[in-house]
């Protein structure tokens, strides 16, 4: 039973920012990694879809019979987190709540800036969580509708991704920020020129580390951590082009992926 | 419901390290805190000793109606947190987990140091912990059996302080670790010291501060965090003289407790 994989589920290849630190701080734990590759970008869909989306993927991965869902979208998270958890029989970790209480941890002067798809920013997930949690925590939203198609062609360096990640963010240096939470999985590909072009004491904080260890703290608690010695298990799934998708995440993350398989999910609309 | 208060115990006064993180991190919440100073240190007393004591303060925060136990004290976390989890009904954590998984996140090079007491130390539980998660962590473990009598005398810093961090970390300094956990609530008050006397690039974990953000995890995983928007109460109890606490706990913290409580537990042995 211990064996059983994780689920990790995306609207694209920037969950795989996730899905590497799950390989990293949980080197013993299966998992089976889903992005919707085809759909992707949710961070510019309507609330309906993004819902009727992501569940299209929770079903998929609750058929492999799953110990643990990570909703490895920031976007995901916050539209369809609260429904999914009263719903469904098994852990459920989003990725917006381990940011969150990141963020609380490393701020000093109480002011957190988020960046975000529009979707997300939209949402206010970020800022009712951080609030819910300290109220005296203040917020300062910014969504970067270019970053996500941006990443996605490949460009995560160079003079074109400074160009636009200065534009989109310079007014926050202008903030009294001390934190800076990455609000979608996608950025920390862009991690370096976000910091170049940011303040330097403001810390960066990555939802995808965050959660991977929250995902730990989860599966310790339940007891579910993964005892065999055997070397673990990773199968990559994608809505899209398989050939396409393993070429991005090589391209991105410098590491190929043994396997991954293109799926049809029930009712995939375009 | 959701107004009832985290519990908080230790051997002593180190355990105000968790809460002052738990009021930083987590500033909505009420919470209780015994420390059991009678009797500290447990670092240099036997496993049923330890095990006896904690279970008599556990039932002592049990009858106040908790809706969260934070075992903070790294000691008592090794030899009964598992039996706690499995026979009280409420959540409960331990410091252990919390600085191992910060310390698997943070580490580059998989060699972790651990300092702590002795009986912590001898339980091996920082090593288990990390090995269970991940096999390939390296741990180099290191009992400071003067540092807690060394703290709670109230020396934090100056030349003694110095003289006596260094001769006991000193050989630390030649392994290749890249990441030391503080693995006692009492060593977070000595932290500027021991970074002084250890190489620069080892990043220095507080237990106490990841076990509030734990702490955090678990209650939003569990729907408990608190919604009321009165200011917070908090309660501090000591087996120990009331004004010795009050008074230490100014002394190494610079903060003034409110109210403090001399209580006299069950069976309290000397």
């Amino acid at each position: 039973m211990l064996n059983r994989p994780i689920g990790i589920i995306d609207s694209g290849v920037g969950g795989l920012t996730v899905a590497y630190e799950v390989m990293r701080q949980l080197p013993k734990e299966n998992f089976i990694y889903l992005g919707d590759t085809l759909r992707c970008p949710y961070g510019s869909k309507n609330k309906d879809e993004i819902f009727e989306y992501t569940l299209e993927m929770v079903e998929f991965m609750l058929k492999k019979d799953i110990k643990l869902l990570i909703i490895a979208c920031n976007t995901a998270t916050a539209y369809t987190l609260e429904y999914l958890q009263e719903n469904i029989n098994i852990p459920i970790i989003g990725v917006i709540k381990p940011g969150a209480r990141a963020a609380i941890k490393t701020t000093i002067k109480n002011n957190v800036g988020v960046i975000a798809t529009e979707a997300t920013i939209n949402s206010n997930a970020y800022k009712k969580t951080l609030e819910k949690i300290n109220p005296d925590i203040f917020v300062i939203n910014k969504a970067c509708p270019d970053f996500v198609p941006m990443i996605e062609a490949g460009f995560i360096k160079g003079s074109k991704t400074e160009r636009i990640v200065e534009s989109t963010l310079s007014s926050l240096n202008n903030e009294k920020i001390d934190t800076l939470i990455l609000g979608c999985t996608h950025y920390p590909l862009i991690k370096e020129v976000i910091q170049k072009k940011m303040n330097k004491k403001i810390k960066i904080i990555s939802s995808g580390e965050e959660t991977a260890r929250e995902a730990s703290a989860i599966l310790e608690y339940y007891g579910l951590i993964n005892q065999s010695t055997h070397n673990p298990t990773y199968n990559f799934y994608t809505t899209g082009n398989s050939m396409f998708f393993s070429n991005l995440a090589n391209n991105l993350f410098k590491q190929s992926l043994n396997s991954v398989e293109s799926i049809v999910i029930e009712n995939v609309k375009i």
